[in-house]
């Protein structure tokens, strides 16, 4: 997921538009043009931040120096300055929304990825925590940044980047088997294959029809490992395996210990909490 | 905010736009074109919705039929159906992560804006809840509303609509007369004017100054009820109050008892938490 | 108003490349690449500038170089040199019409309410003269910042910064007490509420409904007072005034000696008389 | 100049964007959603009406219904109504101001233009008038659009439709001889070659090099019969001739009986007086 | 690479929109207005279509009606009428070439395909032909729908889709087998892993380093066989295997004889041949 | 067509943009950041080079460092270096296609073109060769700045900057002389006429009536001598004569001794052969 940072460019200056409609009628007001100052931005609670690279961007695509800034994924302490930005006080101040927004919002969820994959790190297994396209709609790109700089997978960045066969694409194909072929017969050879199951013998049935990877749909940990039972009997261990739905921090380690490849989750992205991060103008 | 329909038929385009990429590869692998079906979407938790007026423009932009919809802003149960879509399966298919992604967070910010209103109405006080500009990036449209539906106010839409002078503009301004001298003089008849302040006799002067409302920022119920004294027995007792910062569901009603007009609060729009809403292919 | 530069860099960038079409035909047969040139842009008639801060961003933006420019809000002569820019004579010359057309349509705005509001001034009366939204279409920003440069107040800058209920409003409503009513029900704590009417006793009914301004709809100078006097005897003279339509630079004193706040005129800004400025390129 | 009426259609939705901002709040607190009323678009005073296909796009678009309308082009008198709109009463107010808005402007181009080729029509000359790149910034079609219904000719529609050599083209080119020799050499030849200048010896020299038209700058009535007589005498009695500069209604005779063929009028376009139309909703 | 038909009306407008420029202005001089005519499209030389479904889309979205169309992807003879299209004489005219670009570069892209994946299919092998991303810029869309139309493959669709190492990558990173085990490490597990190897020796390296597909570039029949057999000797037959560079009509047979599963050639999209296709106005 | 090189950027960053979809996922994953590398641009065939200047302003616009770069319209050799690159590695390799697509076939389009004007300069006549209005879809102004490149002459940049009267026009209006009278009476007189003939008297007819420029539609080359005959002694030898259709490489000089002004031919932008270009890091 490289952009160049002039196109990032773009994307940022968007997302400011619509906070400026048509200006920013305080600054304009009270504060005088051409007035230098210094700002901190500075963490109100401990995490993993994120959004470090895009918010930099932002500030100096607007003219504003940035510097003494963190590094994405840094685990970040209550208090602890992540950026020091001078410049123009008019410009500083109508972006400090945005650039927060921004921040906090991919900082809670880079926060809340760490928080699982360390769980993971630290019971020594090698299962992966992965993201969903559950994002805020149109935040996609940095919603799925976030979790990279977290330590998770992405997942799908978006419809075109992997066949990935749900309930929904089932319930009109009509079975497994058949959707795997077609998915074999007219997708390109670039694209891995998923399909998501309800049961266990659906997972094999997928694999066996020559899914890359399988998804096992709300199952419970004992359930997981019947799955990955019937597929090793069945000579499939090395697909894939992923389980989402239903998977909370205190079960988490209980999949992994299953040796399920990867646990996906929608409210990484969906359900976040915002890191708690604010601008600060420093007198001198 | 109102929006003619063809207009938030681009925004919502947009919004799909990023998801769909180059094209859903699932839906044109294994799906047949021009194959119609029924589809609903159903809650799977209870709650407030909001996003019905706005998913529906999108799914009849896109050439899709929808009927018996809820209404924005009804209390929905689990399974409820709020929707039923039918037509096109591969268009159906390939919209309906936009369409719940956008539901589930309108939905999750009306219900949590919902209870807290729903708790001031029960106690009969008319305090107001109001959101902030702590949106997601680029959805401050759409996070409005929804804190609309749930009987909440927007407060400001943007940067152009009220002269709101927080601490970092105090902190380069110098005083709070200062400022509203300043936002008096510079600013437009048409907007009102409202400072930010930390203590209790800033809260009279902007006041004395001529600020039509007045923010106490992370202030506790004790001092909220000081300010409200000062400025009555200083003749400003007609002021707009506003209280922000550190304000929980359990202290609410301890704010609203001191009669503050408004009580606002970020985590409504920056840490939402999405209601679970799902959409199913129904088999006939 | 404050917009940051870059922002205002992208407005500019699409007036430029609508009058580019696929691009200058008649600079690319005759004037040679990477010629570097001199240029003045000179004022054919005096007035007040306004312009000045955009067509530089424009300028600059191409990689041109603005120097001895004048400020926006100055009074100018005839013949005066307003700016000096050098660089690229191809850029230059492709450039000349949209910089010209900004500077001369933003200039006549700022002088014809600079006329006004000096008369108002030299009277020492408070009143200030303001635009509405009866802007070119699509040029809101530029028409509205060029009335500010004009010392005008530049009233609503579009549909969603205060309640403006007028005479259509009205005619679905049915009366001013049941408007108001539902403005204040339904309309955010943030949002300044103004009446139109066309009747004294619709004036005093506006005000006692809670509005904070009342516009009077084509009043003589004598209904007015009227309506002035009605209104502080009822106990609203509080209330802002705000008058328009049928008001010339004639009568515009009387106005201005009933003590009205707002005087608010269509013609600033959609019957623009464009002050003659002109580019030269300045042989060496 | 023909568009498509879906590609006006995005124009026209941009110039409603920037007004609407946010949303239109007057008519979300206080006008009841999907109410269906009438309204007549009425003339306040005598002219001749453009804009009417435009505005009609743009009401339709918004799923407005357009009925009895006037036909671009038709004289109208004063309280004439040009056309009837029904439909959302939401809509059509939150969209009024943009609509009448175009209309007015182009009407008020259109008005202007017509009376003047009214004037050579009756005199029985063919001289034709035409507008230049003098319009409002990004509004060059909507602009030429209405001298064209005004009868008028467009004149170059941007700055890659004709070779045009002015003023600051020649002082870097050096001689017009050279200016035009470069043109025919390196422009396309399906593009005319125009060159503007300031002595009646020029206009011969432009003509020998081959030019399609000449363009007499600020010439005075006098010189520019000296100019024709002198093109004749040269045997270049073909040429097209413009003239531009310093000529007013009371003049245009006068140039016009000169045999010219073109008189061009920049503030046609870049001073205009917008026609005065206005809105009224119809109680039923 | 599905695409609801709303979101292509608007990549189809925007192709529409730069042949437009101002308007086409032969159609405004000669062509009345709402005149309904009738056209076919046509062939002039026989090939496989692709476009159909686009320019449908496009011609429906201008209000056109489209009737008796081949279907894409059909093998078409001269003369063949492809499509009848009825509706606004101008808006047909004004069309008409941005229509026949399109279908005739599709349908040259789609037949030069089709010419090689029939010779396939007539020699029975399972080989597939595949695009590159040598598309004409910014027409990665339309380019690979003909390709799959033409019965190809469409390779990755853009840069996010599968990551694929090249010579320009190895020269960086070192060697195949570190660059396989970064990709592994940091890139997803929903992206397939292909390298392009020059050597023999590096595609059994690939293979082991775990790369799902080798490209073998610049391999003559030869060398493509003895890298097959170096694969299956080393146990990674099962690995995809790609060969791209210097493959000929007439050499084609012979790679696929070597039992190669994907030959890419980038002149499928890179150096189109356009069908020959003409609309005609049918007289009635 | 001169274009600053800012409002290029913009047309170039929408070329990168649907390449780069969410990110260039080989690159983000065995890249280093901030690593500097140099790059060539190097030519694989013999040819004339075009889009230098654009992909400069592409690269530049990127932060990369451009030098050692020939001249557009420069003839090259196989291995000759046309520029170096250095900068940032995830930048050069995530842009590097989109580059070479632009130049590859701008360059492509160059060489057919200037290998027939060549043609034409040996054999000492004045006939220039011309493109059409077939280009790739949405490419006209990088299609039509490559002729030029390669000495054509551009023709029609678009709809509204010439008066075209093809067949299709003919069909509707019927005949060629009331074409042309109504283009003249409608048209702007900023715009030259033609006229598409089929047969010797139409072309005679064409001219007589005021066409500034008439075309041989499939003419042979004696059918062309026909029509300047004919045209010769109905005394207008002066009109431009243009033939279209069927002209080969072979024919050319046959048509071109007829003296026909000029030969436009549709394959010099619809059925391009890319010049093969590589881009090659360079190790140190």
């Amino acid at each position: 997921m490289f952009v160049p940072r002039k196109i990032l460019e773009e994307k940022l200056r968007q997302l400011l538009v619509e906070d400026l409609g048509q200006g920013d009628v305080t600054v304009a007001a009270i504060i005088p043009a051409n007035l230098m100052v210094n700002a901190i931005v500075v963490a109100k609670e401990e995490g993993v931040v994120a959004g470090i690279e895009e918010t930099t961007i932002l500030a100096e695509f607007l003219g504003l120096n940035v510097q003494d800034k963190v590094v994405d994924g840094a685990k970040i302490k209550n208090k602890q300055v992540l950026m020091k930005i001078s410049g123009d006080a008019q410009t500083i101040l109508a972006t400090e929304r945005t650039l927060l927004n921004l921040l906090s919002r991919m900082s809670g969820i880079a926060t809340k990825t760490r928080s699982l994959t360390d769980k993971l790190k630290k019971a020594g297994v090698k299962t992966r925590i992965a993201a969903t396209r559950k994002s805020a709609p149109g935040l996609l790109y940095f919603d799925k940044k976030a979790v990279i700089v977290g330590s998770g997978d992405p997942h799908r960045l978006h419809l075109d980047d992997m066949i990935l066969i749900k309930d929904n694409h089932l319930a009109i194909v009509g079975s497994v088997e058949e959707a795997v072929k077609k998915a074999k017969a007219n997708g390109s050879f670039t694209k891995k294959i998923e399909v998501e199951v309800t049961k266990v013998e659906d997972a094999v049935k997928a694999a066996r029809a020559g899914a890359d990877i399988v998804m096992l749909d709300n199952f419970s940990p004992k359930r997981t490992k019947e799955a990955i039972e019937a597929l090793r009997n069945a000579g499939f261990g090395n697909v894939l395996l992923e389980v989402s739905g239903g998977i909370t921090s205190e079960t988490l380690l209980e999949y992994a210990s299953a040796q399920i490849d990867i646990i996906s989750m929608g409210e990484l992205t969906h359900s976040v909490k915002a890191l708690d991060i604010s601008l600060e103008i420093v007198k001198n």
